[in-house]
């Protein structure tokens, strides 16, 4: 037997800091969303197939139907949340400042913004944006987020 | 102000423990493979959205292709394994005893087991089974594999 | 062989909803940290070994020197924060709002807050705090945040 | 404001294969076992802080007192191992073919092979190698096992 010799020592991951309030944010795509919600990419971690984002929604914005395949927790910075259904139909009216954790499946019929919101969330894996008979018409994680982050990008230095 | 009082306490989760021959595994879904491969669903971490089970395939048998949507790990313990085309396409050929990591976004076109193979592996979020536009069939993560376990188990107790 | 029998079903994990602003947060231990930091314990994932919580940090405050064994990541709602040494010893400072991941191995010799500073952070796995010759000093994860928090809650309920 | 310039792009992580029988294994550290154990490193995911390894364990050898701070999974693929004291002890005794979760908290008292055994197992987060008043020696992690499995490997290629 011989020794191996082609692994590659890994090196720990690099720190990161984005400061959020000095680029412009994105127009959040109108396929999966209502009412010109923009959004920041803050994070992706490819390895573990996470991503971090924050959200600035316009009163009567919502997002579409989608669910969490896996774990989300979001700190809601402004304004007021209405998740699967809001308080008044079993699930839950964030007011910030407040906190939530989304388990892994939990489906969000509409999540709609009444006020002008913001909100800072982190996945774990995609969002599947479903069609009203359960089916997935797109899976959103970490390299779709960044895809349309970087178009966003390219399309301002472009302009 | 008032102090939290309904935060509830949680507990360490249940260590677990499976002895892998003392029963009989399932047929996995035809919809997702081909050639009469056999599982068995050894756990599932519903709270960080894995799964772990292990395959049993026999010569001739394959996956339909899918995309990892988060890491996942496996260990080859009998056979030999074709993934993302095998080794002549640019992907790689797994010889028991061999180990390998498939990364989040890892599209698996085809996996194919030339001879009778066994393998166990872990899961990070959905497998998503996906048509040849990339079109996403459906995502099986934890629930989808736990609901097809029991049904399995029933369909067992009640014959 | 026989069917497996025992195998219990599990449940998707609980939502949550914390909020923020309803109730006392408690002092952050001074054996870890100096200046009389408060925080609030958000959510733990005990299945996971991920935790989240929100920290207020008067002016002139620092956490003691810990080790980051898993990832973190950080939204700075309110003030300054110095990681890692801060900007001029090669760390970053934080302006709010501003956003870091620090990553597994993340050595943080004195995180330190010139002004009056809040910060959200998710943690996955415990933070090592550390002496000088880098022994151990403690592992602060889930389990021990969570009785932290839950010894404030009973004696504040008990005062 | 500006557009962000700055920001990468990160790929998809690289996939990996290891064939596990075509290389020496190491000597597991003795601070942390007795009886010889070897073992393997498989993988490391250092922005997930995860890592995975194959041991072998001659008969009446054991792993030092440890503390899982995060979850891991092994697969027993050959011989008998009492974990948390054996089955006798209220832990578990497995036997090959034989599947385990260790959940974050975990207390390993001493895990025992009492017969040539090997198991392959996935971690997240360190091992905390701990002393009978459960203070820490020394946290395991992907950073200390990648600097063991490579210190074995250049030893190799010196010698």
């Amino acid at each position: 037997m011989q020794v191996q010799a082609e692994r590659t020592t890994k090196k720990q991951a690099a720190e990161e800091y984005v400061q959020i309030d000095d680029a412009a944010w994105a127009p959040f795509p109108e396929a999966f969303s209502e009412g010109r919600i923009t959004w920041r990419l803050l994070h992706v971690s490819p390895e573990m197939g996470s991503w971090t984002a924050i959200f600035a929604c316009p009163a009567g914005s919502s997002f579409n139907p989608h669910i969490h395949t896996g774990p989300g927790e979001y700190l809601l910075t402004k304004g007021r949340m209405d998740v699967r259904g809001g308080r008044e139909q079993g699930g839950d009216t964030a007011v910030a400042p407040g906190y939530g954790f989304e388990s892994s499946g939990a489906y969000h019929d509409k999540t709609c913004f009444p006020v002008p919101s913001e909100f800072y969330m982190t996945f774990l894996g995609p969002l599947a944006f479903v069609r009203p008979d359960g089916s997935v018409i797109a899976n959103v994680g970490w390299a779709e987020a960044q895809g349309a982050w970087d178009a966003f990008v390219s399309s301002r230095k472009a302009a």
